[in-house]
């Protein structure tokens, strides 16, 4: 009989509970695939009572983490607890000193500590794996790591909020305006203790600065992100990008340019008839780009028990195999600096504008974005009641910098009203 | 310096030119992400004179690729000259004997010798890595067996065969007949050599097979697939299907039920909104569904030099990082002996029939239908000049074995012109 891989699971919320049953239910399908038994041998979380609707009476409970860590008994270390810092990052370390391997599913951990954390382990011959992290069910972490390991990657894109899209695509269908379909989601229990971290983009920005580390060799550089939520997306915007055959996404993006590692997690809008357009609800979808292997899609369920769970264990299975892999696929110490870039890619913007309903309006307008040397693909004039004309506008590609000129310009032109609103468009 | 990892090349084809150029073009890349030199020893082809456009005189030549394959300067044989036997099957078979690792992209090969081919390895402690045999560039194989390791997998699902795809979407979206886009596929090269392999669904129930292999946990088995081709399509049964709200692809299934293994590679109809509805062209599309994660699309260029050499480069790195895996992902002496089923989930059905115009002819076959206990879901009787009614009509759900009994109790009316035709709906 060979040894079995002991787990030690911190943190017994919808997705350690997963994890559990898991164990449970597949011990004679994970014994035929790795080869050896996978078992529990202690449990941490922060209520023992509790009932999770599963059986812990077998498995050894240390009412804190760092001492579960540390347990002679356990040879992975699987962080559920969620937390940049606090008890997940205590425990962490303390698994990693005491010769542990990590799994962890803590994205928020990995965007700000994941540096240093990957040193910690390489340095202890231990590996930290974090499939759970980025986009549920996905096996994202292993294609980009792995599948395509022998390409160059040029861009990563990736809707990875499942709550933002919820809301984006709620609004579409039903006509609701951002905050009464907010309130559904809060209903519905989709939304993070603070929802900023999902509609302000936080989130998704952390699982996409992990994708970028593995996807250019950089170190993880989430304060370098340009992040921009949801907050301001009204139904008139989603309904206007739909009539120009668009849909709005909370889209992340990540590429290396000739002038630095570009990331950013912002509104865009893509193609209705694209992947990423034909996106519905809570799902996620991770684009991967590279220069042999062209452009692959991946879809599927971005959080939730099972999903969530089925990751956590890929990464379990691995280990199990004796699969060790750095952090982000390669060694720590030999990942470069990131040199950050302002989105400088040119691209098409879309362009909401109200103008005074006078003549000579739109024609100042034109102009104005001439003068900046922006063409305009598409422009739309809405029929309007009040005395301000919505106006639409589509233009072609160019910089960030020509917009803003433009945009600047348009305010000295007196016929504007209120400020303009720009999404980007991305080419997917 | 760590040892480099030293490849045998055996064809240089499409496939093994693209992987000799990334060797070349990314050797840097290749050994930050692995830590050691990825470097070729020799190769083998049938020409040595032909100009591939990259430069081979730094590698040894062998004439033969069994020769190649026994070279002691080399780890791991890279076999991409295909066929199920003959050279490629022979020289494998040497490269285990001799102790080297192989990876192939030749699903002819595996599909019929896998198992013997997965028990030699096993027992000379090597590993056979196909990912480049499933859907391209598409890291499903990784998937499957890593990604999605600790679930139980109840269904398989693939577009895998580009030039069916690219054949029945091009019909649609030009109204040209199956034989006039078989021309032009012909002309652009799309088609092996024997174009049965492609539109008989040979080739793509090769790669069902071994996915179901890893899936299940079984032999494999494509002997024991129900294979269809896509030669009956005609293009009206495309616009029909259309008009109902689906697309007709040649969609291979595999899954397990309570009778045992079902494999199959047939025309079937997909609602027009799904993943699989959606893809058009040449694009290959999996979707992976396990009990834990739920349901995982992978879209991505199903052949082609760039992403089939990405997927062996993908298993070439795998080796070089020292990760080793059983071939079908578990140890292939114990794997099950696949009891094979006929296609008996039940399932909605599009049937098209021709009626001789004259009363109460829809009224029989309507009977007929409810006699077998099929219930109708949508009828549609279309206009006609001639004498003879079109009819489809979509089933709700019902067995094969119900439909069969229809179909040959609508022979028995007297009002049927012709054969009916059956396309069975996938539910997606």
């Amino acid at each position: 009989m060979p040894d079995p891989l002991r787990l030690g699971i911190a943190g017994l919320g919808t997705v350690g509970t997963g994890v559990v049953k898991i164990v449970q239910r597949q011990a004679k399908l994970l014994q035929a695939r790795t080869g050896r038994p996978v078992v529990i041998s202690a449990i941490s979380a922060r209520s023992r009572d509790k009932d999770r609707g599963i059986r812990l009476d077998a498995y050894a409970w240390e009412d804190d983490p760092v001492m579960l860590a540390r347990r002679d008994d356990i040879d992975v270390f699987v962080e559920l607890m969620g937390g940049a810092d606090g008890p997940a990052k205590a425990a962490t370390e303390a698994a990693i000193a005491a010769g542990k391997d990590v799994v962890t599913a803590n994205k928020a951990m990995l965007a700000h500590h994941g540096h240093a954390l990957a040193l910690a382990a390489e340095k202890a011959g231990r590996v930290i794996r974090f499939e759970a992290a980025v986009a549920g069910g996905i096996p994202v972490v292993k294609a980009l790591t792995e599948g395509l390991a022998g390409n160059e990657i040029s861009r990563v894109m990736g809707v990875m909020n499942g709550t933002c899209n919820f809301i984006l695509t709620k609004m579409q269908h039903d006509g609701l305006t951002y905050e009464e379909v907010f309130d559904e989601a809060a209903r519905l229990g989709y939304l993070e203790s603070d929802p900023t971290l999902d509609v302000g983009g936080i989130d998704a920005g952390h699982k996409l600065a992990l994708l970028a580390a593995i996807a250019f060799g950089t170190e993880v550089a989430f304060d370098k992100m340009e992040l921009e939520g949801i907050e301001r997306i009204t139904i008139e915007d989603i309904e206007l990008a739909a009539d120009m055959g668009f849909r709005i996404k909370l889209l992340g993006v990540a590429q290396m340019t000739g002038r630095g590692l570009e990331q950013r997690m912002s509104p865009c809008l893509v193609p209705d008839n694209s992947p990423l357009g034909q996106l519905e609800n809570a799902t996620n979808m991770v684009v991967l780009e590279g220069d042999a292997v062209g452009q692959i899609v991946l879809r599927g369920a971005g959080a939730g028990e099972g999903p969530t769970a089925s990751a956590v264990m890929a990464d379990v299975m691995d280990i199990a195999r004796g699969i060790r892999l750095a952090t982000f696929g390669q060694p720590a110490s030999g990942l470069a600096k990131a040199k950050s870039a302002k989105a400088s890619i040119p691209a098409p913007y879309y362009l909401r504008i109200k103008l005074q309903d006078k003549p000579g309006a739109l024609a100042k307008i034109a102009s104005v974005l001439g003068d900046a040397g922006i063409s305009i693909d598409r422009m739309r004039q809405y029929g309007h009641t009040d005395p301000t004309a919505p106006v639409l506008i589509v233009t072609h590609k160019t910089s960030r910098a020509a917009l803003e000129t433009a945009i600047a310009g348009m305010a000295g032109t007196s016929v504007l009203v209120g400020e303009p609103f720009a999404i980007r468009i991305e080419v997917v």
